[in-house]
């Protein structure tokens, strides 16, 4: 087996837990928030700054790599973790998402999906075997199996044929899998905002045994709540012994509530794509660093963060470089922002130790201003 | 005095010379490659980085500082050192040279340089003591006088007219010069390609003992060898106690014959932009990264280097940064430019230290593909 997961605690208040994700490439402690490094790179930072602000899995793209550079290429330079020179734990998706999002004139089939490119127009098809195929080339730690991610809001009829098309998928996902020693592939529940269909995702899912699972088809513009009330009746469906990974979900609240459900790992592009456009995740809310009130103000970004960027710039330094378009100022956000959601993981982490996740929550809600 | 010229070594050879430069801000081995931080950071790089491959100084452009932030700004925020971080000594030039080249609809008179900004057309005024103003606030521990650098070609008439106003702006410099025991002012050898101007000019500005002169008026777009002949007329001119500033300069080439000619210090963008746009200075010459021969190349970048860039990554990795245009991409080409450039002015002045710096040219020009 690739991996093992070791449950640690169980919460005394809520549906949490602690764990311990044993890889190939090291030992992830859960929850855990991932950097998403699409291109087999972290936006702006390298892999040492990573492992400095406590990252210890990341996510790379297999829609983006299967294109640019090509998968071929990277098994040539003897795969992903050292093509982009990253030695820790790697999970990628399967590229389902972005082939449904990205990709040109889509046309799916049984067989899989045909699309364009959205670099070149060129002509693509993927399958779950190719899929696979490409995973296996890339050699991640966690791969993803194959699905359609049904859009929101979905009827019932089309999340019904998608989700029982993506367990087909995923039999042909197990089937194509050539390493599964080296590489822990996850099934992906969908089934929509629709409880019978996601008991039924689960169910056929978990028969297929996969070392860990995915709640897929949320965080995709439904409201927070309903998100909550999915998760609230899918997590329990997944084994206790196996990793659960939420998809998409990289805002404080929503890691805060997919944990108290139960959630072990999580992802999104939220947090770097905030921080180059300029808007900071702090302990007192979202700051939007180019606002003329920051002009002089010579203030750490965030008191309460001990990051590279808060120990040695201003507020006022850093609205500059957003101001004169310079590199430095995406950089200095994205360590910021990746530090802060990594920090606050450790600190969820922490209070479920201690058994005291609620009130952990609740004081970070009202000082982040979401209550 | 806010700094001390040490000549530590004349050449056997050449009129190359080691020296040490005292500044408030610690010490400079000359002679040394000035990497630049236009707008209060040096493209792509954070302070540390520039320590760890070697930076002893670097330049600040007065110009662009002026416009964004505002050196008001600066000032409050404690001086340009602890608004950007870097407690090493830092270079500003004086903002003619960005005047004369970036400001529209420029107006120069004797009082000074009235021209709209290249980025909101707002209307301002530069004069010496403007110049020197805001220098003065910026804190930078060697600061420039206001000059007009004459374009390539200009006629005699035009360039001594030019060059006497700049004799006649040096003064009014040293006059509104607030802080010499902090700030070092040098004054600026013009005269275009005219061996008895800049004879006047150098003599002129000699008279007003400055701590330090730069030749300026260089790198202008005339042929190399004509550079090199005026170099070899003018450094001469120039006291042996005290460092002199070759502006514009950052090629191997150029910055090999600077210092065969006794020049110490030197500067230009040129590493850093060409870092941007995907070209590495190597010892076997320059590297276009994104050349379709590179798609497979998994070698190190630079066979004989050893900065961070070419430890860790292939040839093929940092293509598909630039072809993906990831920012870590520009990043790992700067480092490795720059470092290159530093790297190159240590071998030059050790081969200085052992009297075979013609030697060393030679070698190095010969693997670059000069010669
Ligand atoms: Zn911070
Ligand atoms: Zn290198």
């Amino acid at each position: 087996m690739a991996i093992k997961y070791e449950l640690i605690k169980e919460s005394k208040e809520c549906n949490a837990r602690l764990g311990k994700l044993h890889t190939p490439h090291g030992v992830i402690e859960t929850p855990i928030f991932m950097p998403v490094g699409t291109k087999a790179t972290v936006k702006t930072m390298t892999p040492e700054e990573l492992k400095d602000i406590g990252a210890q899995i990341i996510l790379s793209n297999t829609y983006h790599l299967y294109l640019r550079p090509g998968h071929e290429l990277i098994k040539e330079a003897g795969g992903l973790h050292k093509f982009m020179n990253w030695d820790g734990p790697i999970l990628t998706d399967s590229g389902g998402f972005q082939v449904f999002s990205l990709g040109h004139l889509r046309n799916i089939t049984e067989e899989g999906v045909e699309f364009r490119s959205h670099i070149d127009g060129s002509k693509h098809f993927i399958s779950p075997e190719k899929s696979i195929e490409i995973q296996n080339s890339l050699g991640s730690d966690i791969i993803m199996a194959f699905d359609e991610c049904a859009p929101y809001p979905s009827d019932r009829e089309y999340v019904k044929n998608s989700l029982e098309r993506t367990t087909r998928w995923a039999k042909r996902c197990i089937k194509a899998h050539k390493n599964p020693e080296k590489q822990a592939l996850f099934g992906i529940v969908q089934g929509g905002m629709y409880k019978d269909l996601r008991e039924q995702s689960a169910k056929d899912l978990l028969e297929l045994d996969f070392p860990g699972y995915a709640v897929g088809g949320l965080s995709v513009g439904e409201p927070a709540e309903l998100m909550y009330e999915v998760l609230d009746y899918t997590v329990p469906l997944l084994p206790k012994n196996k990793p659960r990974y939420l998809m998409g979900v990289g805002s404080p609240d929503y890691l805060f509530e997919a944990v108290v459900r139960g959630i072990d790992m999580a992802d999104c592009v939220l947090p770097t794509r905030m921080a180059r456009n300029g808007t900071f995740l702090t302990s007192q809310g979202r700051v939007v660093i180019k606002n003329a009130k920051y002009k002089k103000d010579f203030n750490k970004l965030d008191p309460e963060c001990d990051c590279y960027t808060c120990q040695n710039y201003s507020r006022a330094y850093l609205r500059h470089l957003f101001k004169a378009n310079e590199i430095l100022g995406a950089r200095l956000a994205t360590i910021h922002n990746l530090y802060f959601l990594l920090k606050l993981m450790e600190n969820i982490r922490e209070a479920i130790k201690e058994d005291r996740l609620l009130e952990y929550k609740n004081e970070f809600y009202r000082k982040y201003g979401y209550i």
